[in-house]
């Protein structure tokens, strides 16, 4: 693939990312309608049954058409559902989970499928890296942000009283299949939040993807041709990344441009998502990341307000005062920061960048330069 | 290493087995007065701090030892205790482990170490395996039968109400600290029942190791330089088939000579370690395999009778009769071992012998010959 947008006739076509990790390696499958082809899809994979799991509101939109399309194929399933939402995420659920698979009388050679968003992939990918020690799973993420993010690095895991997705695997899937046509139904501000990830893969390392967002985000978020395209070149950003660093030791530090900061604020607001869901955090996050290098004189003030602009285009907010009912003191939020990333002797390591598309790990960034900049902010 | 059983030089030394899992490759040191000097030996792995997870019986014995040892080193440490017994590779005692390895304020570079037996070894390295999405890991096993057969292979896990070992990982430790001294004070039931698994390394594919088991068994039991020894056999025999075989798909079949009729047993007698511990089902286990096989014309007499003989000799059962309280019937024990291993068009799996030393993997063995062996032996 590159950067060109698809033709016309491309829509047709399903776009497929190969995620390469020699005997780990597979494939994204990006398209509308692939939900219903799913049996297709999954059959050469060789399994017999599949426990699917899914949420208490996707299950009832997309579960029917899954367990058909399946079934088509001679393959045999059973659902499994938890309440929609973080709090499943949790030790309980897992269990439950773990143990609902392996009542399904699925086998070794059999798999799990998720069928939903973050959540759904995170929990039903760790149970399938546990149960007998290992299943192969399927994602069939239901959100923008699952089909950017989750579907690509074999990050799963559930969240400890002591903080988000400190228990877990590295778990690939044996497919992924994105459906984009699921997204047409999703609410509005779910689609947004997903769309700043999508912009995050342009600001990394690769500018012209970037205007190519600039000039077609309206055709992304309303179901265009482009929004195949966007997740596409999406998966492909980060399966390079992912590639090059599969147990996060050096370079896949960069995709959390923008997390260091968003992080900070989702724990502001108690990880309430009447507040703030994660992509807006992270719109925040990147916008706050660029300023922060521009103040540093590590990027011009001309790429920082490009950014800016593009995300409050799109719908995004980009400033602290953008939180609804606050977000806490710069005192708070470094100590915040602090806990996310470890401070060293007084530093903080961020993802800085030296303009769009030249993002880099900055290490031993000084604490009080990262809180005067936050105190500039807040009185901005 | 050779079979040529140690002089009394060697005794002072420490036996080093490297297990080569290539990025995973680690070593198993076997000695007496290991514990103490787990400080030094332990410091090499670069940890700050260390997680000990025990249980409340091996604890009060050893665990200010280790910390004394660890402290000399520099390395800070918190132990985390569960309740002794097969009860505590449960859901429950996995979160309480994780969460409290996470409240230790151990570091992705610092180390879960484990110390106790085969459930504190499956424990705590499944608890590493998931904590920060993998931690490194120490051994330290107090059960001859730890020493031997769990310390190499990387299995974790616990038990769900389907099964047992159904939810776990692969997950290798750093270092194995395998002090035979510790087993000292072992009660004598249990070291006969982990000396089961010592012969079995012999039984499956290393004839003059057999031999030299029958010469020095009551060496390995009274605590002689043989016992060092064995283990360190033991260990590199597991580890040589580990290594052809990770993840379980071939030959690591092998190791479960015997375990077929031993799972079996285990779960007649309801897991109740006051009627059958694993290791003695695994010494009936191992008999009736070479019964078998002799039944099947694989084997000779001479060859099934010296194993029963020699596993009598050092005061292990070897007869469905010699479980207290009886084991059900032929039929059951079938149904049993079919849970086990897969029952395919009514054909089991089993490891059978053409002699001792010579194991071999039989698939497609009929279920009905397998009952008329079993009724054979119940009435025998």
């Amino acid at each position: 693939m590159t950067t060109t947008p698809p033709s016309a006739e491309a829509r047709e076509d399903t776009l497929r990312v190969h995620v390469p990790l020699r005997e780990r390696a597979y494939d994204i499958l990006i398209g509308r309608g692939l939900l219903d082809a799913a049996g297709a899809r999954i059959a050469p994979l060789g399994a017999r049954r599949a426990a699917i799991v899914s949420d208490e509101t996707v299950a009832p939109l997309y579960a029917d058409r899954l367990i058909a399309g399946l079934a088509e194929r001679g393959i045999g399933s059973a659902t499994i559902l938890v309440p929609p939402g973080e709090a499943s995420k949790s030790y309980e659920s897992l269990a439950r989970v773990c143990d609902a698979v392996l009542a399904a009388r699925v086998e070794r050679g059999d798999l799990v499928v998720a069928l939903g968003g973050g959540v759904i992939g995170d929990l039903a990918g760790f149970a399938a890296a546990i149960v007998r020690r290992g299943m192969r799973f399927v994602q069939i993420p239901t959100t923008l942000l699952a089909q950017v993010d989750s579907s690509v690095g074999g990050k799963t895991g559930i969240n400890s009283r002591h903080g988000k997705n400190l228990v877990g695997a590295f778990h690939q899937p044996s497919l992924v299949l994105a459906d984009t046509s699921l997204l047409d139904t999703l609410p509005p501000r779910e689609l947004k939040a997903g769309y700043a990830e999508v912009v995050k893969y342009g600001l990394i390392d690769d500018a012209p993807f970037f205007d190519w967002c600039e000039a077609n985000w309206f055709g992304i978020l309303s179901g265009g041709p482009e929004r195949d395209f966007a997740v596409a070149r999406s998966c492909e950003a980060k399966a390079a990344v992912v590639a090059r660093d599969e147990r996060e030791d050096g370079d896949r530090a960069l995709l959390n441009l923008g997390h260091t900061f968003a992080h900070a604020l989702e724990r502001a607001v108690g990880y309430d998502a009447g507040r703030l869901v994660h992509g807006e955090a992270v719109a925040i996050g990147m916008a706050l990341a660029f300023r922060f290098s521009e103040k540093l004189d590590f990027c011009s003030r001309q790429d920082a307000h490009r950014v800016e602009d593009h995300l409050t285009e799109a719908g995004l907010p980009t400033r602290l005062q953008d939180v609804p009912g606050g977000c806490g003191s710069a005192d708070w939020l470094l100590d915040a920061m602090g806990q996310d990333k470890k401070v060293k002797d007084g530093a903080l390591t961020f993802i800085l960048a030296r303009g769009i598309g030249q993002s880099f790990i900055a290490k031993g960034v000084p604490a009080d330069k990262v809180k005067k900049f936050l105190v500039g902010e807040l009185y901005a």
